[in-house]
């Protein structure tokens, strides 16, 4: 399919493996995308560094952050320097859950949809291999859709964005692999949390666990780079 | 009632007087108030400066703002200085129009609710003497309800916050007169789209006309202060 045929779409990049499996994703399925970070006082910029060079080695047509003092209201060790990120699995919700983090980015990509008259929001939420996040199960992003299609001012008749999580039921080594027969350069991306400025990663966190499993499920060899032992 | 018998509440407070209305009423039913302001690069500060005083003078158990520059998507003659704001009303959604304005403010409440465990978050939509904005609609309220029940950690027990619209089907009118009741200082809020620094208004905008009229027929002394002619 022409690669603009579906016309734009915001597709969410946070610089991680997910997102930018969804952008490769995104762009086999016919959209122009535009590529949008979030810069919500995450404890590194290895991140935002990232999703600048998957957009450009995406074919993204345009990347743009929007920053959001999440910290402001605190709750996450991700956003919080006080509270400490886990280096072993902890049962229940974990401390690296950031508030209404999801509800933030879509509804952030929400208002970028309506200026690009985008049909469609595509985000790398998964509800398989993931940290046990509320608002990364399905029912979220039901929710979520109904809300588009009357937030907006295409809501007035009824049908917002469509609101796309083409990973939402696939495990990680399934996300790998749709990732490497698309060509992404998972080398480019970073997932970890406790990330140093260069991107290299710790090997110990949630993020890290959950990535290496799955490029040695899918038999892919992984590019990471780690931190110095 | 006991000032804070409910627990505590986050209050969407922009300082003008629809918000400043909903602080004295959230007040009244028992809730320890935590105001949350959202800068998110409107034209002017003066809407920001009124509403710490109106936190501070409405009995607010404190105070804070979150940053969001959705000027960096665009889209609005409130974010995007080479855009007019209209001095008569227009046809359809106006330009005034902040693309998803509202689903990002609620966002944003939402995770500052979770942290603070707030059985409640209070925002004051209006669908009577409104812009025609479709994110002030009974529908986008009941949507953003059902998005907060499955969203957070309490949402995966099936009970998010409850979004409160208080204002939701009163007139200008009756929110002018029920702040009366509740003793609100209107002399403190700023509703124009045009304030200069000083918070003074420009009497013209369809902010400024909505308001003059609800003192009007409230039969409610006005203190809007106006630019000199």
């Amino acid at each position: 399919m022409n690669e603009s045929a579906r016309g734009p779409a915001v597709v969410l990049l946070s610089g991680g493996l997910d997102s930018a499996t969804v952008l490769a994703m995104a762009r086999a399925d016919g959209y122009l995308c535009h590529a949008l970070s979030i810069d919500y006082g995450q404890r590194h910029g290895a991140e935002l560094a990232a999703a600048a060079r998957v957009a450009a080695a995406g074919g993204a047509a345009s990347h743009r952050t929007v920053s959001v003092n999440l910290d402001a209201i605190g709750g996450s060790a991700l956003t919080d320097v006080s509270i400490d990120v886990p280096s072993s699995p902890s049962a229940g919700i974990p401390v690296t859950y950031v508030p209404a983090r999801n509800t933030v980015f879509l509804a952030i990509a929400l208002g970028y949809a309506e200026v690009l008259a985008a049909s469609a929001i595509f985000v790398g939420v998964n509800a398989v291999d993931y940290s046990g996040y509320p608002d990364c199960r399905p029912a979220f992003i039901d929710a979520f859709q109904a809300l588009a299609d009357v937030a907006t001012k295409a809501g007035v008749e009824g049908q917002g964005p469509r609101i796309a999580a083409p990973l939402l039921r696939l495990s990680k080594a399934d996300i790998v692999r749709r990732g490497q027969e698309l060509g992404v350069d998972y080398g480019l991306t970073v997932s970890c949390y406790n990330a140093d400025p260069q991107g290299r990663a710790c090997g110990q966190c949630d993020a890290c666990r959950l990535r290496a499993e799955g490029f040695r499920v899918a038999g892919v060899a992984d590019p990471t780079v780690y931190f110095p032992a």
